[in-house]
């Protein structure tokens, strides 16, 4: 191994990405290849990756991040350092380049992702919560509030 | 929906703040409205937010969130990715723009909280610990080390 | 306490480290006085403090951070917002700037560490999956895959 090598630098950048009317973005933030509705805000902070797409009136707060296979429906709020996930390790190991062990996830409408909250590849319908912290590990068909480590329905 | 439109552009920025003597902070960080005390610390991929309050000779690590509400007392240390919370989604949706029911947060002094804790809206009392990773759900009184999701005192 | 003060800023940047050859990173991310071997991909707004060392082959993604003392071998993934952690607060509060009292953690080859977790100060052998979202608690002498706050070991 050569130790006397230069890094090749990137920068984070807003790119290859088609937007509704309206849309608020603060940088840094690193997004590319997506497809976001009107009236969307995106906070600082945020990686949002290619194939994916959020709808309108939507919230994606700072330090989240959406990977490919995300779909997210219309009037969503992803709080502060939610993040998706699409490789399940299945194999004890990253997929790596093989897309076709990736999974994705779909989000209805009107659902609200708390701060720290971790998505792994499942399906939300709409109308639900999920509390800060949680970790959401199957998908919720019946709307509701959900929460903790797995996410389960809370009955109040 | 037209799809042929540019997102308005903010830049992550340091305003609208009053710092005591002997503050230091790693750009980029976003940064405004705030009051900040003598000889603190804010590390990178930093979000605070207006109509917060930090003490004195605290450290604010790199990636942790401070929502509006927010206030923190003296030496005190959040670690990184810590992110707070004032909106409880109480009536099963973000409370949007109505301020009325937000929450507040008052942390007192010589509370350390771990990395990628989560702290809902809640008042801390002087010389607590929060372990790393945990999501803190209610008020604590008494002093000692606290950890979990929900945290809970660890009796040791 | 003087309100009218201007905080010093720095900023975020990549310097003081040696790197193999065919690293790519993506800015804005700060990283300093680190090792990093040959092959590695940085994600944006990672941190890697001093005294670190990364091998060959890893993916560091986005928003992880990746603190003193830690060493990590060939062929890991570090995923979106992992944290580590040196300082267990064992007095009851940071260590500041007695760094005998901080801890190391070495991680083997082929360990991926799930989005969202938090690493406290341990050593991982070679061949573990850390599941999303947990929290390792303690060291892991055995091949697996480990979930949760604190992490254990699934069995299937």
């Amino acid at each position: 191994m050569s130790l006397i090598n230069s890094p090749t630098l990137f920068q984070s950048k807003i790119v290859n990405s088609i937007f509704g009317k309206n849309v608020k973005i603060v940088e840094p933030s690193n997004i590319y290849g997506t497809t976001i509705g009107e009236d969307c805000f995106i906070g600082p902070f945020v990686e949002i990756q290619k194939e994916t797409k959020i709808g309108n009136n939507c919230k994606i707060q700072s330090h989240s991040f959406i990977c490919e296979f995300v779909e997210i429906g219309n009037n969503c709020f992803i709080s502060h350092g939610v993040m998706f996930i699409n490789d399940l390790f299945s194999e004890g190991k990253p997929a790596g380049g093989d897309k076709t062990k990736w999974k994705s996830t779909k989000i209805g409408n009107n659902v609200s992702i708390g701060t720290n909250a971790t998505i792994l590849p499942v399906n939300i319908c709409d109308n639900v919560v999920i509390g800060a912290g949680s970790v959401v590990t199957k998908s919720i068909h019946e709307p509701g509030f959900y929460v903790g480590n797995p996410a389960k329905k809370l009955n109040k």
